[in-house]
């Protein structure tokens, strides 16, 4: 089975209480094609990057299996870059600078080649650019699904609505949740926003692990509790990676499959946030995350007797 | 077996985005009782109450198996009060009114009818009243499981010390935890406390379920999401009765045991915020307990394929 995703590949430049990075290399599309092809080949790459995107990082990724044909280089612009400090609890962060260049002027295109793609990820983007990637595909893929953020409810919503109605998962934060649905309490906004469109709702919530919402049924997957969270940019797009990229290799949509998705979306993130940027992701061996995911089966399994 | 519980027995006015009341039996050995009652008999109960507190309360606690040898009516004087006023996100709440009353002079007894229980759970008191009831047992206990609060650990940390060298297991939620420990992670919290006492830690965090550490090992247990909650207040206590009944019940304290332990609270407590007060916990049926207790089941478990 093949895998699209369409997201950004950027340049952060991270503060957290551990430490500070000028310029490392970040994205959704990135963090997620990482973390992915653990699981999944080939990923077909929708993103857009400038002149200054090292080749190296391009050539790690294709050998991986990540295929590029989907990647717009602009060779005299500058690639997409983020700057953010986190707080204490690595749950709340400030924008420092939000600099678009190439993303101003970003319109996906999917290459013939990547036609037929059955599990399909939109990274947090303008939803309009991710309702024209969904649109440029000849086949209904067999999953789609789409991360966005509170910035879109703002400007977009109309938007935004629309790409709702086009998608099978959306995968929110608990805060973009509530914002979406007006609701404080998660199972009413859940159950909100699946009447907006998608079938499948993930709630994430950071250190306190994420909930899926399917029909009446609902999932509570545990986050590994770590003793320092050194930097978590990216770990919702790993996690989502880690996600999309095991149900592509068990080639399977059932409700019972997204779960086991969600603990090995989990144990991808809990890697990602070990090192600054996509670093520990870059070194994460197929043993340890087996052992991982293992660590995740004892934290969260239990047998009532009696 | 058999199970002490030692703690409050109170009037509560409460304040939710869903209501008021003005006047409701609380108290953490009242919610603790109720809770546990459905698992083990008989409860030996140690608390206070004055001459206000409502006979039927304690003929109904009688009738579910609670004994009231140890528990003190002072005829002329006024059952401790407690008002509170919770906020939006109901894991925060503001104390309007603490009205000591007869707990300012609490000296519990323990009555020689309840010595040998094998089972104890001191509730959130100040640490020289559970330190004295400790003192007061001839044997010492299988399991000792106490709750604390923050205002100990500003005004008696001395005291609280001391406490939790007697103890096995303490029971805090999140804030608790990083305030004793001075650690912000939950993992690094739990290993300075274990080492200043207590060889299993429950860290309680609300809507996000709860964490239990012993030794090297972690189990996170979820919470049951809900459309509403109507009255956080006695969820602890709940917890922490359902908890200790359901180990007397099995006379089991292994690590495998306290995991379907936290389960079984966390069930119990999920009644106990459904209405105001206890009210909930009065009425809930064996067959409910063992419906709800599945939904956990069906909303933790998972299996990895492939």
């Amino acid at each position: 089975m093949s895998l699209l995703i369409v997201g950004t590949m950027a340049f952060d430049a991270l503060e957290t209480p551990f430490g500070k990075v000028d310029r490392i290399i970040g994205g959704s599309a990135t963090y997620a094609a990482w973390a992915a092809s653990n699981f999944a080949k080939p990923i077909h790459q929708v993103s857009i990057v400038g002149g200054d995107f090292p080749k190296e990082e391009i050539e790690a990724l294709e050998a991986r299996g990540v295929a590029f044909d989907g990647v717009e280089v602009v060779p005299d612009e500058k690639s997409f870059f983020w700057s953010g400090r986190y707080h204490l609890d690595m749950n709340t962060r400030d924008t420092l600078v939000t600099e678009l260049n190439v993303l101003a002027h970003f319109e996906p295109k999917i290459p013939e080649s990547y036609q037929g793609c059955e599990f399909v990820m939109l990274g947090n983007l303008s939803p309009a650019v991710q309702i024209s990637a969904l649109q440029q595909l000849h086949k209904r893929p067999k999953l789609v699904i789409m991360d966005t953020m509170n910035f879109w409810m703002d400007v977009a919503m109309d938007d935004l609505r629309k790409a709702l109605g086009m998608i099978d998962l959306l995968m929110v934060n608990d805060s973009e949740a509530r914002q979406l649905s007006g609701e404080y309490s998660l199972v009413k906004a859940a159950r909100k926003i699946q009447e907006m469109g998608p079938k499948y709702i993930i709630i994430k919530k950071g250190e306190h692990g994420a909930l899926l919402f399917y029909d009446d049924k609902i999932f509570s997957a545990p986050a590994l509790p770590l003793e320092d969270v050194f930097d978590p940019t990216g770990a919702g797009d790993t996690f989502a990676g880690g996600f999309i990229g095991y149900l592509t290799r068990i080639n399977d949509t059932s409700f019972e499959s997204m779960k086991a998705a969600i603990i090995v979306g989990s144990a991808m993130a809990s890697f990602c946030v070990e090192q600054f940027g996509p670093s520990r992701l870059k070194e994460v061996t197929a043993d340890e995350i087996t052992a991982r995911v293992n660590e995740f089966v004892a934290l969260s399994n239990f047998e009532i007797r009696g």
